[in-house]
Formats: C-alpha cells, structure tokens, sequence
C-alpha cells in the first residue's frame, strides 16, 4: 500500500533533559557506559568483570539432534568472526562440557517456522561462562544475537560483560516489507538485509513481488508474467528457494505479496485476458494508481490464479500468501459493459462489492492450497473468514476496528521507511496507541504486531541500505521490547552504534554514501560535498514526486544527491542537541567552541564546494543550498557573537534573520537543511526569546 | 612461490620534476585534464566537445551471433549503470543504425578462450557517436573498457570526450595470483576481483588451490582431499564452474594451480600414502617451507595423480594446468630409505634430479589429459619439452634464461602484493628488464607477461582487495600499455582515480578501511584514529612474520591496526610531494600553510586518540606510533619556523633531529611512520642541507 498516507509531524526533541535513561537501569556495573542492545531486553540485570571473548572461545550446544540450532550455532559464529575480524578457525563448536558457551533449547522450531512459536530466551553471563536458555530454537537464535551485540572491544580484548537477561518479545509478527516490483533488487541485497534483520530480531520478510511496474518471479506455469512483466529482472525459483532457507535458517519466516486485482499491469504484458479492459499492455514506467485491474467477473481468471497460487503455495512455505487487495481505482471496471452487466446481475452495488466477491473466491483458492490470506485493509469486508490477516496501512484505529470484529491484524501505518521520517518519529508509533489501547486481552492478542515498509519507487541496489538501515532496528525495538521501552535519547545512542555496528553484515548504508558523493563530485575527493551532505535530508513524505524533474519513475535515474543523503542526518541531530543545551543554559566546557567549529566550517564550505559543482551537472541542483548553508552559518556566527557579548540581538535583525531562515528551509533539490532549525533557535536565544521549533515547510511533508 | 625473495629498495621519488608527462601527450583539447585511463592505450588523440551518456545511450552490435560479445555488451551496460547511478532500464542494446556506440567484432573469441588471441582494437568517439572496432570479441571487450573509463561527469552530464585510440596489449599473458589456500576467499570475493581485472584488462586469474594450509576445491574422486583438507572451507565444483563462466564472460581465463610435489601437507590428511614420510598428518597452521612432500618413487603417487589431474582437466577448461614444483626442501626424502635406494638405483644424484624425475612423469600426465603443463622456476630443467611454462619468481633474468633455452615464461619477481611495496616500485619492474633486454625477437616471444601475486599469509576476505587494489591497477598497466609509458607522477595521478572508479564494483579497498578501523576503535567515531592510520604502512617484505607476536599462522587474527592500514599511505605520498616541492623553492601559494596545517593535525591528534587507545586493547601497541607522529610533527613545525624566520637551524639541533627520525622510522606495531621521511627533509632544509632520502629501516624490509 503506497500512497496519500499523511504525514504526522513531530518536531525535533528538544528538551533532551525530560527523557528518563532507562538504559541503565538496574546496571550494576558502576559505568556509564549504555550496553548496544537493540531491541533493548525486557529485563537486564549487570554484573562486574568479563567474559573474554579470544581465540580459545567456544560454544556448546545442549540439545541433540537439533538441526536448526546447529546452523544457528555456526551462524552466530561466523558472525563472530565478522564482528571481531577473528578467521574462520578461530572458533568451534564443541562439548558442552568445555564451552565457554553454553546453548540449549527445550523444543525444535516448527519444519515451517509458524507464527507465534515461543521466542523467549534467558542469557545468563558471568566471567567464567554464559548459558543460554530457550524454550525453542527460534528463541535461542534471538539470544545468540544479544549475546553478539554485547561483544565489544575492551582494553583487555575482546570480551562480554557479565548480565543477566531474561527476555521475550512483544509481538509475535515483526516484519519488513521489500518491494523488488518498482524497482529490482538482486538475491545479495535481500540476503544482507535479512542479515541486518535477524541482527535486531526481525522474524518476517514481506516480499512484494509484483505491482504495475514489474513481476519479479519465476513462473514454470505461466513463463510469460516474468518473460514479458520484467525486463529480464526477475528471481528464478531456485534464488527463491535459497534465499527462503537462508531466511529460515535465520528464523526469519517469508511471506510473498502478490498484488491483485490492482497494482497488476504487468501481469497483463504476458497476459492481457485478464485484465477488465482490453491490451495490449506494457510494463508501466511511471509511480502512481492505475486503472488497469483483473476481471472478477470471468471464471478464467479464477482458473488461472488458482493455477498460479498453487505454484506459488508450493514454492513460500509459509502459512500465509499476501494478495494485497489495495487501491484499485476502479476505472476499468465502470469502463467495461460486461463487467457492469454481471455486477447488476449478482446484485453487487459498487466496486467495494465487486473486490469482495473476488476477494471471496480468491480466499477460497488460497485455503484450499493451504495457505491464509493477508491483505491491506480494503480487503476487510465481514464476509471474509475470521483466519485472514489484516495489514494496515491507515493506522491504529482501522487495526483496532479490525480486532473488534474478531480479524488478526498488523500495522504498517507510520513505519513506512520512503517517507524519510526520522526515526524517532518511528519509533513512537505503537500499534496499541489511539484507538488500541482500549481492546481487550483477548483483541489485544489478535495484533500480531507490525511491519516496516521499504517501498522502492526512489531506492535502487545502491541506496536501499541506507533507506532501511539504521531506523528500522528502532521500528524492531518498538515490535520487540516491552511498551515502556521509549527513551529518544537512548534510542539514539544505541542506533548510532548499532548502524555502523550492522556494517559487519556488508550492509552498505555507511560505506556507500561517499562511494555516491565521490561519484556525484567526480572526484576521489569530495569532502566538500560530504560537508554539504552530512546536514541535508531529503523531502519527507510524498513530496518528492511533486518536486522531482522530470516524470517520476523507473526511468529516472536515481544519482542525485538526493539519492544519497542519509533520511535523517546524525550531524544535524547532534548539532541540534548542542543548541538545545547551549540555549537552554546547559553549558559544558568545550561546547560553545564546538557550535562555533561547527558553524565556521559551514559558512567556509561553499567556496570549496564550488569547484566541484562547476564540474558536475549533478551538482548543479546543490549550488542553491550551499549559499543558503553559508548565510545560515554566518547568522548562526553572528547570532553566537551576539550571546557572547550579552548584549541581545536588536528586534529588527532578529525579526528578519527568522524570516531569512524560513525561507531558506524551504526545499531545494528535493533536499532539506536541517541545521536550520537549530540556528533558529540561536537567534531567537540571542534575541532573549524562549526557542522555538521550525517546522517543516508544508511543500516539503505532502 | 613464497619466500625469500629479496626486496628491492626503491627511495620514495625525490624530483618529481623530471617526471615526463606522457598523459596529454597528443591530446588537443587544450585542457590540463588527464584522462582516467588505466592501462594507458599504445596510441591516443583527442578532439573537442564531447558524446553524452544520458538515459538515451544505446550500443549496437554490428557482428551477428557472436554469444561472447552479446553477453559482453551486456556487462558493460551493467557497469555503465555502476559507474552512472543509472538503472537498469535505461541503457538498451539496438540496431546499429540508430545506436551512439556501434561494437563490431571480425571474429568470434575461440570457445575456450587461448593465449595471445588478438586483444587490439580501435576506438573512435566523436561527438555523435562511437565506433569500436576489434579483430576478436576479446579485443572488443577491452575497448569497452576503454569506453567505460573515458565516462565522466561534466557540467552538461555524464559524457565522452572525443577520442581516436588504438590500441593493444604488450603482452598476451596479464593475470592476478590469487591465493586461496593459506586463507579461504569466498565465490563473492573473487567475483568483485574479476570485475575489477577485467576493468583493468588483466586476462588471467592464476588460483593458487591447495598448498600446506588447505586444500579448497572439491574432488569427487578423491573426497577426502577437501573433506580432511579444508576445514570445511572449500569451493564445490558447481561454484568453480559458475566462477570459471563468470571469469569467460569477461575474458579472463582461469589457470588452476595444484601444487607438488612439495607445499602439500593438505593432501596427505586424507591421503597419507601420498607422502614421502610416515603419517598422520594435519593441515599446517604455521607459515613457512615445510617438509611434508609427494613420494615420487612410487607408481601408486602417479596413479593418484593421473585420476586427480583427470578430473581436475575436465573441471577447469584452460589450456594450463600449473602444478607448483616450487620449495621442495627434500628433507622428507632425505630421511627415506626407500626413496635413498630409488635414487641410487635410478642414478638420481641429489634430490633435485628426484625433482626433475616427478616433473618429467607429471608433464606426460598433464598431456596426456590434454594440457600445457606450467610451473615455477625450480621445474626449468632440459629434460622437460619446449611447451611447458615457467613462472618466474627468481626474476627477469631467469625469465631470459628460459626464454634463451626455448621455454615461456612469465615474471612474478616484482609483482609480489604481499610484499606491501608502493606502486612506483612494482611499475618499474619490466619483463624485459636486466637480461632480458639482450633476447632476440624470437626469444623475446617466449615472454608471456606477468602476473601480480596475491599471497594469503597475511590477508582475509576483508583486507584483500585493500592489498590487490590500486596497485594492481598499475602492474596491469606494466603489461598492457607499451614499455615508455612510465611516467610515475602520471601514473599515481590516475591511479588515486581509478582507486575510487573501482569502488562502483564492490570492490572494499576504500570502503571496509573505515569499517575497520571503527572496530578496533569500537566506537563509531574513529577519526583520531584514522588521522594515525592514514600515514602509516605495514612493514615491508617478509619482515612481518619476523616481528609479528605470537606464532604467525592461519590461527593469528588479522584485525590490527596493520591488517586496515593501506599498503602505501595517499597521504604521506602527498605530504611527501609536497615538501619535496616546498624544499626544492617551488612554492606555490598556500603549501607552507598546507604543510603547517597538516602537521598541527598530526601533532594534536594523540591527545584525540588517547581515549580510544585506552579502551581497546587492539589500539594498546600502536600508542608509541601515535606518540612518535605527534612529536615528529613537532619537528617538522620547528624546521618550518627556521625555515620561516629565515635563521638556519643550529646544527646541533639539527643532529639532534634527524638522529630521533631515523629512531622513530623503526618499525613499531609491525607498522611505519611514513611521515618520517619528508619531516627529515623539512630537518635538513632547515638547516640549509640538501635534502637526502630516508631509507627504510632494514628491520621492516627482510
């Protein structure tokens, strides 16, 4: 489900002093020191010393027999070596008796990992060993990733610090949609990400397998859907299947979507009879609703989904197929006498009757290859069985509704991660807010949880990292750790981590973005640029199509810089919460001297950045924004300047710097500067007025 | 080949002043611009304007049914969208008539691709289009390469410049050594370094498959070599086909090396009976020259090796098969009653006729299962036919012994990566030079070319393409382009582009330094650290095992500072040239503050670094080093003040200086100062002395 979402807007936190640190709560250790745990553990009691984590170290595994176990064992250890840069011999697996740790598990994980299998786990770690407990396999690989997270470097080496964790997650279904429709991403970009996933207990993989714009999946029975429907960027069954186990030996479930009866053009490229209006059709190449829609009213239709489900039930194990079931505009319907004919015929008023009467029979074919339907919330209509999950992309309320009326549901409503939200508005979306909070226990139970959504209409193999990673390890701490679990500051003290952390996984959020810049610069130096970069984000919401050149799709490249700026800039936030302290009184040694730094090398940038634009059509987009971060930068100065004499700033200058700095917040190249609310608020300080938020300019969130 | 080889020392360039600038020459552009070529062609002019390269850019294929050149354009459509950011539907292949590259290739490369196929090809670019002309599909793959790296952003996009060029290879035999015994390289790993050979290219990847440390190819004849050799770290047969088709589809061929009789230890796990001395054996953990051997006296030995070299021919369809033959130090022999009574019976006099004895019966065995037997120098003996191959690593004179005798060769002495030698070193090391100059032409054929060796003691799958890559880019150039183009400063000056230009492909020798580095800073900021790691070395030659703690082997963990730190620091490069420039009075504005600028950094950075150091004990060992650059730069800022006032420095002081540079250019960390140098000569200057080179300490060069 992709569009007219709206945006809720939270400004940036500025009172960083209400946040209550849980991090350390019951840390015993007597250091200040955050563990990089994300999801944060239900509960964790600390210790003092350390497990050393060196050549010598082992692991042993309890239960016999447990072939999935033995796998995560050999995972976890590979990941080690990644983690530690120690090579493959280092560590072994070996007698249980002699490990330094020691894994077991009560029951084998299902052959087909099912929903709601036990994950819960206890990591007991003193200095002479760690014990892992769980339930089942699945809770035991969670555990091995806490176990992970706590390796760090230490001046004696490598090592753990003694806890004691007892932990379980909130929400059974904790999942990331990847759209491979609009644009293609190849099996190694979906493996690091599952990767990435496993890493922060992520236990679902939505693949989005089709839409207008591509069908990306090998069919033996119908060879035309992906020979015509992909431009050749398509899976083969066997990448499927291989990258289907390298999920489950991650414990991470895959759930294909296959969009019907709308977001269907290009099933039509190969096979034009089932679409309501006549071909013939081609792949669309541009983002947006489309009239064309299956005919639910031909019973070959029927005929062929019931043969391409089957095909597909057999190839996804997993209990649940995903039909999608949103958007259809309903043109081609209302366009087509046939289909108006059979719909006065079967008594069926509008196009919301006519989508459940082929919500209905598809639902039918679904159950009898032996698989339950998911589909977004239109496809919630009270004829439908009770067993079909409800994901919804509007929000709390339509999820709450939908337990009500007895239906499993998920929410992806507020994690959709191509809006380019930061994180801590992410973070704050809670599946029981709003209208949830009211359900009973036995409602409660049937939200299953939530899925981040990466719909790809602006990503590409080069920056779909960056895009997914590192908000949506907080999207899996909000599904994992327990509801009170919302400190913004914490949060992002431990995403800071945990994102370069996940660069061990060949994720390329951090490591592709100079790749890009130096690309963009045409040049091996382009720190200028990165000076630049480093404090833009790009538009949020919806509002790049509206602002992009050109005509919004596959065809457009995506290398601007736009493309390659980071959805939330770490320079901004942290400059921000310089600010924050620094006007709000909060003043450490060093931290006027750090604002200044930091604004002078801002205001110095633009005459090293020229070069580089001057060369590069690319760049030339930027030129705007560079001035405007040098203006900014020099009344941020004059701002500072004005604070350290004690003198307040006259009124006029103040009144017309503050317009200044509105406008130039306005969106350039698709781009935000983010520093500007922060000198804002500089110059409102310097003025003798309370600071205020700026909100983001209403062109740059629809 | 492994070891004692010994190594050159070649100053860093002093005058870059008598450098010719071959680049420009014959460009009339009337620009200062080098183009980014690396292999620079035999011959290029330039016009004016330029071809652009906009979503609208289509290749034809004039020759018809050429499968190679078909599957070849199609990869360069690929990295055209690599190196662009654009996607991959914008790039089509069409009609000739309409296309702006049209490809045409006179004949079909051969099925399985030979030495010395005809690689020349002609490209000409002008403002409308392109046309690549090619005797063979492999001469044609090079010019699209040519093509790829002419693509630059400029102020109107991603264009050509307008280019004539003809070119083609010095020598038909350009290839990469990669070791994967020693350490294990997964398919993924030597994909990225075939993409980035074939950007270069280099024709041959030389795959060292088994020596004492591991034996890493599946055998399905004899299990037992892979099973009990490799510590389950093994390519199936169905990876090396897929990499062998990989490697065709990019005109490289695949040369496997099987090692014998000696370097064999992994063998005689599973297949003791091979050995010359008693068993059991275990795969060796240790570096070295070892004494484990194939017993030659045996038929059981050829029997072996007869079925294995069998299956192995069919496996690997190259033309070459290499079997090592190098290091047998004879002691498993010596010690052998049963072998002492062969040789006297077979009037063999020392064990270099035992040698000699194998060879000639694995050369009828390598025939008979049709191929072209190839070995290091130790298997050149005048019993052996004219067709087999001898791989230097003695050097070129031993290259023109052989070729003088009738046998090919190929050079390896000079190109040894592992050695960790700068660039300008390896560029200068010629095929033809020493003895070889004196051939005659039709000895002179017998030179193949050479091939840059990637020996694995010291490199794991995160740090190799750091040691494989930019240097090789220039060893590609020694053996592409013709024997004057040899100007260093042009060559480092394209080198530093293409460095970057090779990221687009995966390729982690820019990207994991980072990743690295914050790891062993465990934190994710690492800039004090990088500041340190920027303008260090590892220790040259064979002296790292020297200085190495512990036992060095495949069981010490690579992720010091010296396992992230580059081969040969840009930065002291730069720093060098920069001093070399101010002391020799071409000042140009603004290089004393640059100079001065960069040794404050370097003076303030242990204070930045201390915390870090303090935290991780993989930072302990290198706090001298940053302690030393601090204080080095503290002495690089006083001989700048003398040289600023215009007073000589006192000749005590100077003494004084220059006596603690050469203390702290000692190895400390198995690391070196690389700073130290151009400090010396700031010392010298200062006290109105001509300035000298610093030599490297012996110690970091054995």
């Amino acid at each position: 489900m992709r569009t007219i979402w709206s945006l809720l807007i939270i400004g940036l936190l500025f009172n960083a002093g209400q946040l209550r640190c849980f991090a350390d709560s019951g840390d015993s250790r007597g250091t200040s020191h955050t563990l990089r745990l994300m999801p944060w553990p239900s509960a964790l009691k600390s210790g003092s010393g350390q497990l050393p984590i060196d050549t010598s170290f082992s692991v042993g595994i309890k239960t016999v027999g447990d072939t999935h176990l033995q796998k995560a064992v050999s995972i976890f250890l590979d990941d080690l070596r990644r983690h530690t840069g120690m090579l493959p011999l280092d560590f072994a697996i070996t007698d249980p008796a002699k490990a330094q740790l020691v894994v077991s598990a009560e029951r084998s994980s299902k052959p087909v990992q099912e929903v709601g299998e036990d994950e819960s786990y206890t990591l007991e770690i003193t200095s002479s060993g760690a014990t892992l407990n769980a339930a089942t396999t699945l809770g035991a690989m969670r555990g091995l990733q806490t176990f992970l997270q706590l390796v760090e470097i230490t001046p004696k080496g490598f090592a753990v610090p003694p806890v004691s964790i007892q932990d379980q997650p909130r929400f059974p279904w904790r999942g990331l949609l990847i759209d491979s429709s609009r644009h293609f991403f190849p099996v190694d970009v979906i493996k690091r990400n599952l990767d990435g996933m496993a890493a922060v207990k992520m236990n679902v993989l939505h693949w989005h397998l089709s839409d207008y714009q591509g069908f990306r999946v090998e069919s033996r029975r119908f060879p035309k859907l992906y020979e015509k429907g992909s431009d050749g960027l398509y899976y083969t069954q066997e990448q499927l299947r291989d990258v289907i186990q390298y999920a489950r030996d991650r414990g991470i479930r895959i759930v294909p979507e296959f969009d019907m009866p709308g977001h269907s053009t290009s099933w039509f490229v190969g096979y034009p009879d089932l679409a309501s209006g006549p071909g013939p059709y081609s792949i669309e190449r541009k983002w947006g609703v489309f009239d064309p829609a299956m005919d639910p009213t031909r019973e070959s239709t029927y005929k062929f989904l019931d043969t391409f489900i089957g095909e597909m039930a057999a190839l996804f194990p997993d209990q649940f197929f995903h039909i999608g079931g949103d958007e259809v505009n309903g043109k081609q319907w209302d366009r087509n006498p046939k289909i108006q004919e059979f719909m006065r015929g079967h008594g069926l008023k509008n196009n919301g009757d006519l989508q459940a009467y082929f919500n209905q029979k598809i639902q039918k074919i679904v159950a009898k290859h032996g698989k339950t339907m998911e589909g977004w919330d239109e496809i919630l209509r009270p004829d439908l069985p009770k067993s079909i999950v409800i994901q919804s992309w509007r929000g709390p309320q339509s999820l709450a509704d939908a337990a009500r009326q007895g239906y499993r549901g998920l929410l992806s409503s507020g994690y959709y991660l191509d809006l380019m939200s930061p994180t801590s508005q992410h973070y704050q979306v809670d599946p029981f807010a709003d209208g949830a909070a009211s359900l009973s226990d036995a409602e409660k139970q049937r939200v299953l949880g939530g899925e981040a959504c990466m719909w790809a209409e602006w990503v590409s193999p080069e920056n779909i990292d960056s895009r997914i990673w590192p908000r949506t390890a907080a999207i899996a701490e909000r599904l994992w750790s327990p509801q009170n679990v919302t400190d913004v500051s914490s949060m992002y003290e431990r995403l800071d981590e945990i994102s370069v952390w996940l660069d061990a996984y060949g994720l390329t959020h951090n490591t592709n973005y100079d790749v890009m810049l130096k690309r963009l610069a045409g040049s091996d130096n382009a720190s200028a640029l990165r000076t630049l970069a480093n404090v833009v984000e790009p538009v949020k919401g919806y509002s790049r199509e509206a602002l992009a050149k050109g005509e919004p799709g596959s065809l457009m490249p995506l290398n601007q810089v736009v493309d390659a700026a980071h959805p939330e800039s770490v320079e901004a936030r942290r400059f921000s919460a310089l600010v924050n302290a620094f006007v709000s009184g909060q003043i450490k040694p060093g931290s006027e001297a750090q604002i200044r730094a930091m604004l002078s090398k801002w205001r110095d940038n633009d005459g090293k950045l020229r070069p580089l634009m001057e060369k590069s059509a690319l760049l030339q987009d930027v030129a705007p924004l560079s001035q405007d971060l040098a203006s900014l930068a020099a009344a941020g100065l004059q701002a500072l300047d004005y604070l350290a004499s004690g003198d307040k700033a006259p009124q006029d200058w103040k009144t017309q710097q503050i317009s200044f700095v509105q406008q130039i917040f306005l969106p350039k190249a698709q781009l935000l500067l983010m520093v500007a609310g922060p000198v804002q608020r500089l110059i409102q300080a310097s003025a003798g007025e309370t600071p205020t938020d700026l909100p983001l300019p209403k062109k740059a969130t629809e």
